[in-house]
């Protein structure tokens, strides 16, 4: 892991100085370029990356501040995009031998969010094929044995590695808060329906979520806010005032937040030293946490979304199937087969089990304000497979809010992370939790 | 002009009303309400209101308000919007018999930005026929004998006899600016390409732009922070940050502004009361306002405008002219007839003629923060027309940005706008100006 990586960290501060002169954005992509050299070759998280378009980019927004001009919330500051998301400025290939050199000719939503406010679009992230389950040739920064988790591997290890201080991913079942916790960023998934998805792979329409990377939770919080936004081309988009993460983040509890942990039909799963560190952290918290059971229904959840990711992605990912099968890994091959079988009774009995489960949440979270529970099985695993996802799946079933903090630390020396789930749409409320949570631990500990 | 009209004044200071529980947007709409139903039989400003739909919004919003949920900057604020901006929740008839009765199935962007800002849509604006110069039947709230200038005629008159604290207009020539100075409320047409104009009507794609109309400079601002945004729909869109309208107003000018009154080539059509009182303005300021002379070339820029304007509009209105002749109304239709005879050798000067002017422009304002001149030759016109929108051509022409303040009052006791123009995408740096020239004329008269 690259000494320098924390000198890329905390967005907000370059922002600052950025904008106030004191350093630049080239400054600041140079430092990032220089981390890039340094340990792509051994990492590999980058899909597409090309240091002049990067400088290019820097170069136009340190005028535009020397001129006076207006200046965003991310003015200068790089960004790594998951190569899922279209960028017309870079291939973007969906981490698939199918779409290689695909060059798309519009921006994702994202991308037009970050390039209005400012930000440098870094270049694209590896992703696993077709942000599915397929390891991609992304090693983890910490030790390159291990993997960065996915499918965001390529995110989540360019932020780890100091490659840049923000990424953008996404999340299907676990594929943002996985790869934080392995690579020990902080990793959040906004609720469904707060960042458009428009120019992004669909692989499931009621699932796929877009998710972030950062080094700081203030950071992830502000890039949130750049990405928020009503847009009509996608169908989950809503038209209220979206919450406002920053300003959520920073703000008070009006009252000592109420902190659940759950015991959770896959808790036999958790490896011994994730196991540990978590029965340490709850004894440190103490009664600030209150111990759960969850109803018996609970663990029909994980088949509802396979059934339901299943059912869609084989419609989604139509012409890769019929048009070219060969050029898909044998690692998710026997999974689209096997989709084909479900039918649509059994997909729409599976939206009515997600759909009580949200009712199920939604009465939860008048009570309490974050659900405590592990990112991941264990630590990062080897290069054969990205992880299991488990300890996501039914928060993301559910379009929840879920961050991840790099908290803990496993046998193997690598970081587990610790998830904080909150209430649909009410992602200023997880944040200021989260906030309150880790100030919180630091007294305790 | 209604008496209350005063009370519905401040949308800022009302969404701190709402947003803190200390009143409702239930209780704004209410009052707004009152206002329509005691003024509107002799206004005539809506094409289309509907108590109901507005009172269920402010509910809806109040609801919000009270679970906690996030609260946008203009919650619970009505907006009267021009009835040539689509709405999926009313007509838009363009104010053309040929639109009767169309019912858009989605929004246009300036809605879309309104609800997520948590507006409630009030309703539509009277538009003159086809948001040309045919006079509607509105009326000026403080004399009804006399026009409420145009196109934007409903969404001036409304927000001068406090039926909503803010309304959208567009200009593609005089059509926010000049109903601003003769209903004596405050317009302003931020430069080309910051506001989307998707699902408006086009007339001119060149000229076409987005205006605002309030009662506070303030309120103007954070109206044109909220609708101010990227859209690739609309070709005049870019994506570089926009200026911080509220913050630019709100921020001390550096060092003291300088500005230019301009000898411009239409000066001798200026009313005399309208002339005497830009003279007694002028000596107020003194020598804070610098007296300048204008190349000869700017004689050509209003012809160059008629000509872009006439080629355009007719290739716009292609369906209405082929197929609805009969119902356009009789003042518009020489000219539709004659813009046909424009070449596209006269257009492609046209167009080179406003390059050059926008650059004379770009090298002014650098010497240079804003342009005083009148927002209209005169007073209120009587009803014949909508009055002359000269005062305007040339800053729409080049997409600069455009503020009317109702400072002057005319023989008639009609109010007389006072325009001030700054530099293109430089909104923030003009809004600055305004705050610091209204307070330079208080304290010298």
């Amino acid at each position: 892991m690259s000494d320098n990586s924390i000198e890329v960290n905390n967005a907000r501060h370059w922002v600052e100085l950025i904008c106030d002169g004191t350093s630049s954005s080239a400054d600041l992509v140079d430092l990032c370029t220089q981390n890039i050299d340094q340990t792509e070759p051994t990492i590999g998280a980058w899909a597409s990356f090309d240091k002049y378009k990067a400088a290019e980019q820097a170069t136009a927004l340190d005028y535009i501040r020397k001129s006076g001009e207006p200046t965003g919330r991310l003015h200068g500051v790089p960004v790594g995009i998951k190569d899922i998301y279209d960028t017309a400025d870079y291939p973007t290939e969906y981490g698939s031998k199918i779409h290689a050199g695909y060059q798309p000719t519009a921006d994702s939503a994202v991308i037009e969010k970050l390039k209005e406010a400012g930000a440098v679009i870094m270049g694209k992230t590896v992703s696993t094929e077709l942000a599915f389950m397929h390891p991609s040739e992304t090693r983890n920064p910490h030790n390159p044995d291990y993997s960065p988790g996915g499918s965001s591997s390529g995110s989540a290890a360019a932020v780890a590695a100091g490659h840049v201080p923000l990424a953008i991913g996404s999340q299907t079942n676990g594929s943002v808060i996985r790869p934080a916790s392995f690579c020990g960023v902080y990793g959040f998934k906004p609720s469904r329906g707060i960042i458009s998805r428009r120019g992004a792979l669909a692989t499931s329409d009621t699932l796929d979520q877009v998710g972030l990377f950062a080094r700081d939770v203030g950071d992830i919080a502000l890039l949130a806010d750049v990405l928020a936004g009503y847009d009509a081309a996608d169908n989950a988009s809503y038209i209220q005032t979206k919450p406002h993460m920053l300003a959520g983040y920073m703000s008070d509890a009006p009252v000592e937040p109420t902190i659940a942990w759950l015991d959770l039909p896959y808790a036999s799963k958790y490896a011994t030293d994730a196991q540990q560190g978590f029965d340490e952290l709850l004894e440190a918290l103490g009664p600030k946490v209150e111990r759960l059971p969850v109803p018996k229904t609970f663990a029909a959840l994980l088949p509802c979304h396979k059934l339901i990711h299943e059912y869609e992605i084989v419609r989604c990912l139509e012409n890769e199937i019929e048009n070219h099968w060969d050029n898909i890994s044998d690692t998710i091959k026997p999974t689209l087969t096997h989709a084909k079988s479900h039918t649509a009774e059994q997909y729409q009995e599976a939206l009515e089990i997600k759909a009580a489960a949200e009712q199920w949440f939604h009465d939860f979270f008048h009570d309490y304000d974050a659900i405590l529970t592990p990112s991941a099985l264990s630590e990062a695993t080897t290069l054969e497979s990205t992880g299991d996802p488990i300890c996501c799946t039914i928060w993301t079933l559910c379009g929840l809010p879920c961050i991840s903090m790099p908290l803990l630390t496993g046998a193997t020396d690598l970081p587990i992370g610790v998830q904080l789930v909150g209430a649909f749409r009410q992602d200023d409320r997880l944040l200021r939790t989260t906030r309150h949570f880790i100030n919180q631990l630091t007294e305790a500990t």
